[in-house]
């Protein structure tokens, strides 16, 4: 095992993982821990190129499986070549989604079973499995109305998509009951003082 | 089931494989049936944009495991657009390597484990396998011979090059003694016109 400490963030759109992680690593600088805050692809740039695959010409129609194997192979290179050395180097390394988003979005809300797509992603981080992963719950709408500036005249979204999300929050709300050792679910509909607080505490919990 | 033949080619390097696949396609489109001839990434644009990846940059080191999760992606994209159409139309696909390739190549004769290889390219193929798998099997020394024009002179691999292809050869027998009802194997240290033959037999062993 590493030296350092490996948590992930996990939860729907606009559950507020990009203002809260940054908030973290300075609380855990200030407490003298050494951070490293990266999300996937990581300016890997080979993680970057499979990226601009998944998400490049719209004309180009991926099969949910090759996306599976695709967002396992970005992944698996940003942990050799970035999460990986931070932690051997003793960091905390804080990452904004990790394998858990896969199986949330891929493997739970979309058409793949989910012990396949579990089973791909162990493939990618064998045992590089994150000491915490914090789940940052919140009901859908919420989160959909955080993301757009004027939810109700602008990007509204169609029940379909609703149903997508709630079944994202479904699908991390089971694999925090699956693996309690390692979630912690915050809720996030309060202050960010409360939830950046709330967060803080988990990850101490690992950090001795 | 789809109402095409799926046939596959296997065999290391300077087995034939490249000669004798238009050769049979040829006997066969002369027995009245359409084929088609391919190999991965076989012109797929998403195929060949992860063979970039893969074939590219030399200053980019991919992990091993990056390689085995991007080969199996390229391989499903490539059984989605182009083999699977040819199957449900009705024709024999000979395909030049599959997934064995990857089994012999990267699980055994490379550092990954040989089960989890396996894994990662059924959840790829799920159930597209082919109902013949031919290996043209060949001594190690002969078929490098064949690929380089003076063997003695130049391109002479090290010991380490050739382990590996022996590996590779021990690869494939042994996936062809575990699967013995689609694989054959055909020995290719023989003329052309008696490859030809043995191949065009097994194959027409499952065209009823």
């Amino acid at each position: 095992m590493s030296r350092g400490t490996f948590v992930t963030f996990e939860g729907g759109e606009g559950a507020g993982k990009s203002t809260v992680v940054p908030k973290i690593a300075k609380d855990l600088e200030e407490k003298g821990y050494e951070t490293l805050v990266s999300r996937e692809p990581g300016g890997v740039a080979s993680a970057e190129q499979i990226r601009a695959i998944l998400l490049g010409d719209q004309e180009q129609i991926l099969d949910e499986y090759t996306e599976v194997l695709l967002f396992a192979a970005a992944r698996r290179q940003h942990l050799v070549e970035k999460i990986i050395p931070a932690l051997e180097a003793g960091k905390v390394v804080l990452c904004d989604r990790y394998l858990d988003s896969s199986l949330a979005y891929q493997g739970y809300a979309s058409g793949v079973d989910m012990e396949q797509v579990k089973m791909i992603n162990m493939f990618a981080v064998q045992h590089w499995l994150p000491e915490r992963t914090i789940f940052l719950d919140l009901p859908v709408e919420i989160g959909l109305s955080r993301i757009t500036k004027n939810a109700r005249e602008e990007n509204r979204l169609d029940q379909a998509g609703i149903d997508f999300h709630e079944r994202v929050r479904e699908g991390y709300q089971l694999l925090a009951k699956e693996d309690p050792e390692r979630y912690r679910i915050v809720q996030a509909n309060q202050s960010m003082e409360q939830v950046e607080k709330a967060v803080l505490q988990y990850i101490q919990e690992v950090l001795g």
